[in-house]
């Protein structure tokens, strides 16, 4: 996706005014105004097939949205299943194209277990609800996305924003915890016991991104690790932006960091970046994933990714795991990026999201208008999009996009900036 | 889908077990005993494409999710697009077949415009979201599905919970937020200001599903509507279980009351049902729709739905369009229902779903277990799933189902039974 929760600003509804339609009508019209002078009108454009833009700004890293066997597969289940999976995994909606992904996405991630969703989004909401209650302690980056935002607040648990990547700070927060367990705000901490004679502290959970969405950092995932497992709380990790790009076979960023299978650490992928599909993945324990099908709200009562997509996903699985050469071109022009664009100030990149700075707000507007006028396609984030009031372009590596194509981009976004 | 929101008591999730991975991990095995005790277990039961089985189950009513049609144009549509739409709408998602879409099902339901999501769900929290925000009294139906009582609880709003289907019990709730504007939990109310000299109440919107998807029942929304008028409150209905089985067209229950266009009324569907694919979609005034487009959360930070799932619904709602005939095979079937299941206690249904009650949980199961066993999937839900504690069948009526298969299936239900 990327954009960062922090559209939170933006998120956060004005009440619509009261009066009845008429003044309720009058109020959006209001707001949208208010909007408008504050530069926050968004603006869909929709593209046709085939538009020949140069795609910089999208998460199909590895190109598999257009593989061939991807589709093939994809048009094969279509033509087997049906369009859509016409009901929830328990009712009607589970197919061996599910089973057969799930079995997929496990064995990439060693994992013990894992549970397709229709989304990223719906995922990660029921991977937070399911770790954390009232009466528990949720620690969430900073930067985290707004989905997980969604899910602690859904949660009930009581939640402490940490500073983005700030592994003493998690420390020092997961420590506090156990001083004054039930420091909670009144009545969220209700349903826990406190500590039998300090055996026990108060359950706690951490929840951060891998591969950040927006600049494209990498998590200190080990080091995150070691203070929960030295606190006794659990690991979630949005592993969106690394699976298919990092660790052995793509396994993603928890692989990489040596965390597969750990018993205290629960993954969620997306199925809608490197894998060029859709859908959502939560993997961990084999008791959590049964947890998430008893009791998983956004488990039960969403109707199931539509077979056709989840048998895409699956051969996408199949690429990403014979996909070194993928990943080794991915890595040169993530390289890339930062000589062509000497002069600018260009993050670092983890692995395919990279981050450029602009002056300001109107000036990465204006920038990233000017590369989609010349066929390349952008991102552009700005206050309040952004959690630390910078513009900036962001830029994607995609492998499907042509080598030649990928670098005269470089040099058009160089010549358009600002 | 077909479960309602009162799994929300399954759906609670226990807090994670302390003491670090041993832990945690021993707690999820102790909560899986208790649910096992308690007959909360839940199973997977992949099916194969082309099992064979009679579908009584799914949501799939217009039986489109196998039609020709549906799946021309979708396999195109994945030709030309690819498998993802590899981006959010607002960065790279957006494609003119969403676009659209959005154009045909707004002029089938009658509003100013549309807007797509990835899912129902998601669509039903970002329409709660943009209409209610801390300060709006929202009143919702005791049945309402969870994506509703998820995107209540996101948006801050006072929540009242009006008993199922009682317009007399939301004019009452209705009536008392004006008396008491700042009533509120505390916190709740803040930023709401109190009603200016009597002119003004506090805002209200009123929640409701049309076609309740476990009884199938209709909602009285001519007479919600009417109480929303007179009370200056907003009516938002998720026709989900209505759009292609009621009203001229298939416009949906919404536009049968006459409530299409509408100016405080706002419609929520989704595209897993009638149309046999995927994606919900919130429809209503224009400037709701720049409103969800510029904050809305899941709407925003979500992958866009893939464009081939977006084309195959486009071609469903063609045949939705001009699908009297179906309609009128689908009102057959469903007063079939009744009549070859006499003795039985049938609900009457208002479109395509039909309950029918069972003596108990366990013989529910059981009863679903031989239907199964006999080729034929049925829907079973029992407490906590069930709002009421009745324990019964949910069957739908799929047209798709050639009727010889569909009339055998009600006898082996009735044989079936306990
Ligand atoms: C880090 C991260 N997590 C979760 C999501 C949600 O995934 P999806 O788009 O598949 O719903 C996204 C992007 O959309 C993301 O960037
Ligand atoms: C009444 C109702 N609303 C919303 C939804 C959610 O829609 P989706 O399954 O497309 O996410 C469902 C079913 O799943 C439903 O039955």
């Amino acid at each position: 996706m990327g954009e960062r929760s922090r559209g939170a600003g933006v998120g956060n509804p004005d009440v619509p005014a009261a009066g009845g339609p008429a003044g309720w009508l009058s109020g959006l019209d209001d707001e949208a105004a208010r909007r408008r002078d504050a530069g926050l009108r968004r603006e869909l454009r929709p593209r046709a097939a085939g538009d020949g833009a140069v795609d910089l700004a999208g998460n199909d890293y590895l190109g598999l949205s257009q593989h061939p066997e991807v589709l093939a597969a994809a048009a094969d289940a279509l033509a087997r299943y049906g369009l859509g999976a016409t009901g929830s995994r328990l009712v009607r909606g589970s197919t061996e194209a599910h089973a057969a992904l799930e079995a997929g996405v496990a064995d990439l991630l060693g994992a013990e277990a894992a549970l397709v969703y229709s989304s990223g989004y719906l995922a990660n909401m029921g991977a937070v609800r399911a770790l954390a209650g009232p009466g528990t302690l949720l620690v969430s980056d900073a930067y985290n996305h707004a989905s997980i935002v969604d899910g602690c607040r859904n949660s009930r648990a009581e939640v402490v924003v940490a500073p983005h990547a700030d592994v003493a700070a998690v420390d020092r927060i997961l420590s506090g915890r156990q001083a004054r367990p039930n420091s909670g705000r009144a009545g969220q901490a209700a349903g826990f016991s406190g500590p039998p004679a300090g055996r026990q502290a108060r359950p706690a959970v951490v929840v951060t991104e891998s591969v950040f969405s927006v600049d494209g950092d990498l998590a200190p995932l080990a080091e995150l690790h070691a203070t929960c497992r030295r606190h006794g709380a659990l690991l979630l990790v949005d592993d969106a932006h690394a699976v298919g790009l990092l660790g052995a076979r793509g396994a993603g960023a928890v692989a990489d960091a040596g965390l597969s299978g750990q018993p205290d650490v629960v993954v969620t992928v997306t199925l809608s970046k490197s894998f060029g599909a859709a859908g959502g993945v939560v993997a961990g324990p084999r008791a959590l994933v049964a947890k998430l099908v008893d009791t998983g709200r956004t488990f039960i009562y969403d109707t199931a990714l539509p077979p056709a997509v989840a048998a895409g996903a699956l051969a996408s699985l199949e690429l990403i795991r014979d996909g070194d050469a993928l990943r080794a071109e991915s890595a040169e022009r993530a390289a890339l990026v930062g000589k062509r664009l000497v002069g600018h100030d260009v993050s670092e990149p983890a692995a395919g999201v990279v981050s450029v700075s602009a002056p300001g707000p109107a000036e990465a507007v204006a920038w990233a208008q000017a590369c989609r006028d010349r066929g390349v396609a952008v991102g552009c984030f700005r206050p309040p999009s952004t959690p630390d009031g910078r513009s900036r372009l962001r830029l994607t590596i995609n492998v499907g996009v042509p080598r030649a194509a990928f670098e005269k981009a470089l040099d058009i976004i160089a010549e358009c900036a600002p």
